[in-house]
């Protein structure tokens, strides 16, 4: 036997190398270049900094959701910031598998100078502001009545995902006729209207009995499955990117719809401001991934059909709500 | 002006009675007669003593799946509670928008006689078989192929809920080809089998890689978004219908995947029983609204489309997971 056929015949008895592992979510986000993320604007991240527990600091991070979404509403929430609204209130209300509540526990704290009545028209972005809003797509280019969601679905996160699209991900929403991903955030349209949905984390703003929309100094966050039903009722205004668990393992409460009965039972709000106002040291900052980007969607294509080793069965689609845009702390 | 002119004017003129308050699904279920609640045997709850907090007890009980799903897991299940397995076990890891975790901390502790391996396939149940445990639907009845599931369907919740069906709530899931309630539960379905959701408060059975499908002695359950892409990949054995906030709120851990990187950190559990060997007097009793009722009909087509005055756009649908049964202590 000649030496290469020895060699040959070696390398076929060794032990066959295992394919690669199929790349995870995790895995997919982990290797983006540098050049798929892109910084968060401090001016969009309100902080809140709830009192410590025992000797651990407790700071939520949540970002404003941007224009042409909930203007109103974000402007009030900046005021009330500016002017340190905030500042000893409370988490007054935590409801398992709900939402978890903060604001002015004796709802008597005067609003600062400044606050608008935002009407309930504003709870619909019309698409054509959103696709306005979109550089360098020019509104004109518009196709005319459903088609537009597709289309905005087109220009949102582009060719690859579109296979993700014929194994029917999208199509399947029992909320809306569409959901996407636009410009880093969960979309949901009808023909005409855009809206945020009420996804795990997500920020809305507590309101009465209609025609009252909330002013925005009463916030609430998602703690359980997403209450869809809430979407076109209430204004989305943001979402927890950082301290989501300072928030979601508070104690429920055991009033009605989870308000604390006891004020010893709320935790104290210490501070909230704008990113953009704290001294720079304390400033945190953030990146997310681009959704128009290659890794965002394999991302996607890889959430709805898992193939690493711990799966058997890929879904074949994926909920709006269990696909998180990654944001991680910009170093 | 005759008496009766002037009690007419009088009546014109004082305020317009109001309309009723639409119905909530909170409502329309406090509603129920007697006749449409069905009582939970105490041989299908697994009720688990967490260690107290402070002097506050902690109980968590847990409602096991019924025949013919997942039927070698909870047969272990009950053979664990029945040899005390879980005493001393912990809470192990908390996961944000993810899962909580329980079971043997060292993972050394030997599983009492009798505990089987499941095979994968399990994952599964034929549609046919779910047929046969309907009384008094007789398998021979079944149509082939892809409309079972659509039979099903019609067989579960009747007439009522076609109205809902029509309206589309139940045809746009993201992770099966059908959705429905059938015998208290929530079922996904293809066009052979069936599965049932990972929805919030869903127990699972932890495992290790494939073809390891779990024995029962670790389990979890879900406290976020439904982790829908872990169906037809783990069992589901049981829901939580007591206790979820025991488990929801603890702390998130902070090690990988959230599991504690500390022992002090764990919860104990003191002690895991059914409680049907449980004595009479500490033993819990739960009853669930049957759905095949026309109440459920109802809260079903209540929480597809909230009409009550804090509404302002009913939702035109549901998701499976958005629509827990109605269960409640028994009297």
């Amino acid at each position: 036997m000649s030496i290469l056929a020895a060699l040959m015949l070696l390398q076929a008895q060794a032990a066959p190398t295992p394919p690669p592992e199929p790349p995870t979510p995790g895995s997919i986000v982990a290797a983006a270049p540098r050049s798929e993320w892109r910084a968060i604007s401090p001016r969009d991240l309100l902080v809140i900094d709830l009192a410590p527990k025992g000797r651990a600091a407790r700071r939520v991070v949540i970002q404003l959701v941007p224009a042409p979404f909930a203007l109103g509403w974000t402007a009030n929430i900046r005021t009330l910031a500016a002017a340190h609204w905030w500042d000893g209130t409370a988490v007054v209300r935590v409801q398992d598998n709900y939402v978890v509540q903060w604001g002015d526990p004796t709802e008597k704290k005067p609003l600062p100078a400044g606050i608008a009545t935002v009407p309930e028209r504003a709870y619909l972005t019309p698409l054509d502001t959103v696709a306005e809003a979109r550089s360098p797509i020019e509104a004109r280019d518009l196709p005319e009545t459903r088609s537009r969601a597709k289309w905005l679905s087109d220009i949102a996160i582009g060719g690859t995902v579109t296979k993700a699209a014929r194994e029917g991900w999208h199509e399947r929403d029992s909320y809306a006729e569409w959901v996407e991903v636009i410009d880093g955030w969960p979309i949901a349209t009808d023909d005409k209207n855009a809206w945020m949905p009420h996804c795990y984390g997500m920020v809305g703003v507590g309101r009465n009995l209609s025609p009252d929309t909330g002013s925005g100094a009463e916030l609430y966050t998602v703690i359980g499955q997403a209450p869809r039903h809430l979407d076109r009722n209430i204004a989305i205004v943001g979402r927890v990117i950082a301290g989501m668990e300072h928030l979601s393992s508070l104690a429920r409460g055991t009033g009605d719809l989870g308000f604390y009965k006891t004020p010893g039972e709320r935790t104290p709000i210490v501070r909230a401001r704008l990113a953009s106002e704290l001294p720079a040291a304390e400033r945190p900052a953030f990146e997310m991934l681009a959704t128009d980007s290659e890794t965002f969607a394999r991302y996607v294509a890889a959430r709805a059909n898992r193939r690493d080793s711990f799966f058997n069965v890929p879904a074949g689609g994926v909920d709006i709500c269990n696909l998180p845009v990654p944001i991680r702390p910009a170093k």
